[in-house]
């Protein structure tokens, strides 16, 4: 967990926080997950919602994911959403109660690219079951107040969690710079895929092509809204291009 | 008309080519119209839409409009869509029969700001119905081929008309920037606030408020899709500001 | 000072720290200056050079400016530049010794503002000598190591007090997009409008005309490079106009 | 030429016209060139001043550069100044004995590459000496007005013939968004790469690092401003990449 979660099973409220940790390959145990003290500008979120992302997926079956090595035991889970138990004495935005969207990742604020607004790229990110920082795959965490956002009441505690993956949709279509006058052609219909799909219709795009290997997930995306599907294989790239272009 | 027409009344093809002349004030006469020679980059154009747009009203009750004076009878109309019926002999991007929408201003591509292509904004440029240029509200028109766009098979002649003030609308949204992160406020419920509230939906604006001082222009807002519309008069602008805040 | 300074006069290394404070109008005192402790990502500079902004004359005459009151006594002075003497536990960008120019504002990297990398705007800033903020008007401040920036050999320690007010004219020609294509009218030869002056120099600029009432400052501004100065009077706007076009 | 010139040697005001005419690999003679009549937004120029380009050289060479073939005798030249002789009918920006610079290539103004004010990238662009447009490598030329673009007092003629490759070198600038806050790196110190490095400077660049595989080039660039050279051969590209960063 973001602010270093530890394993020795405290009682809080008289109730045990209890977490997914990640042991070893294919080995998962619910077991209990001490929360660190809520400090001043943080909240303590009762979890409702952990989306199961791929990375997740990666971790539990290799133990790694790309340089990412889990060596100790780890929580796992990072796109969630929940409700305020607690607050911090310095916290003036939240109350118990409010149903809030948590984004994942805690920046130094102190890098340049902190300090350029693109702290997403933080080479300091403390991430969510990210080695060798705790998830959110837990009953409760606590969590910097300025990363959850309270969630407005037609949005779903399940459609908060999916906040986190539907962000790279959008920050896609913005870097894209995507428009009504832009169509738009995405390689993949996996999660992230389609939730860049929705973003770019919501977007204004007239038109999307959507490019996959598998007929299950095109079909998804198909009823999801996409103009066009297109199956691909490894030996049809040429005909590819022909078809989009 | 934009490439100069006259009032003389030549035949063409057996059939004499007939305009709605502005003669004086809410004086209108279908007279004679006489096309000039095609040139080698114009079309001739069949009208077959032509909206009534403000100003075609305000030269039609006044005999001007801001600094337009009409001093000699004009051919009205400007915002229009037609069937090509010749093409010039260096046009290789239309022919008879296409079905166009056409682009009303002939600019000059010599000025400065033509050159950076805001050509929209030449001061030598020559716009249907603005005097002394001729408009469009005739039986046949000469243009230059390059201002005549194709419409495509699911639009029609009446909507080919309304591109020219749809574009108003679209250059508005370019310019403010418009997409799913902003919400709009247009302050008019006319012709243009409406093509500009229907440019900004598209966009992906999530939340357009229009304002007038008319209920029935509010109320067609209100059909075509508005978020939220808001009437004032000249006596309340301090709570419309604390109505839209 | 931005950290929380004191005014118990405390003993650290055998030596009492003292600083300018504003105890009333027109009534300013060398008294000792009581240190915060060093916190983990925050270093101890002796400072060498504190420019005096215009800002520190209007407290030391009014005790206020604009909404900023001085209502309990505060060290002046915020644009400065030092040696660090000491760093906290977890700095690792800056040893003692280093010469450093210090950003005079903490902002929260909580708000949306900062998130967006527009920190100077944080409404939660707290700046130097900005009320109830003690300034740096002292042998020694303590400041986040992330706010002090290392000068380049070829920079002198007055020059480095300067940067602030040169980040000024900078952020003016990013804003204003100044370039070998941007002529500039400055409107002011006061320092800012001169370090503007220098700043559009450096970007680019070709021609820039600096506007002053006062004589003496637009010698200053000729000598520093300005291609034209106008002196105007409230009288003369129309003249400065026309002679500026 | 441009507006196309033709071999058959007209006598013009009593003298005839002479241009220097690739005839074929190595093959270049003086001959008469006939000009075009003068449209109303026509100059004719008297040639004073015109560079000899790389594009010219090859042309000489191999009688083709790239897809452009010389398939007829072609007038060589395209950076070029000269001086106004006369007028078109409709030219009201120039006078005789304007000394201006040429813009030696002429779009179409009628593709949407020209309507979105990226004209030089028109697809149906004439310039000066590209096979099958005659250059400017004449006694005289007819060329458009609004290509002709008069020269300050302080610029010679020789100065505005360079100003088509000095374009290319603000072009790039621009579009590489230099400025102060920008290191440059050129790949190439040949007549491009060294129009570039001026123009990089004069957008206010700190540092140009300029790289190339020939000495007296690199001391060329050293002399007219380079911060640094780099002589690479094709067996030093990872030693270069560690000197550059």
């Amino acid at each position: 967990m973001g602010k270093g979660g530890q394993s020795h099973g405290e009682i809080k409220d008289g109730e045990e926080n209890m977490a997914a940790w990640l042991l070893g390959v294919n080995n998962l145990k619910i077991q209990p997950f001490t929360l660190p003290p809520l400090g001043p500008n943080d909240v303590r979120v009762r979890m409702k919602a952990v989306g199961i992302c791929g990375s997740d997926v990666h971790f539990l079956k290799a133990m790694r994911l790309a340089d990412f090595i889990v060596k100790e035991p780890m929580v796992l889970g990072h796109e969630c959403a929940g409700i305020i138990e607690e607050v911090g004495s310095g916290v003036s935005t939240l109350v118990p109660g409010d149903r809030v969207a948590l984004e994942p990742g805690i920046s130094c604020w102190r890098c340049n690219l902190c300090i350029e607004g693109r702290y997403n790229l933080c080479p300091e990110m403390k991430f969510f079951a990210t080695p060798p920082v705790h998830g959110s795959l837990a009953n409760q965490v606590v969590h910097p107040a300025d990363l959850c956002f309270k969630l407005p009441e037609n949005v779903s505690l399940e459609e908060g969690a999916m906040c986190e993956p539907l962000s790279v949709g959008v920050h896609a279509c913005r870097r894209a710079n995507i428009g009504p006058e832009t169509n738009v052609l995405i390689m993949g219909a996996g999660p992230i895929g389609l939730v860049t799909m929705l973003a770019a219709r919501a977007f204004g795009t007239p038109r999307i092509v959507i490019v996959d290997v598998d007929d299950h997930r095109l079909s998804v995306a198909k009823n999801l809204g996409a103009d066009e599907t297109v199956k691909v294989s490894t030996n049809v790239q040429v005909s590819l291009i022909q078809i989009i272009i």
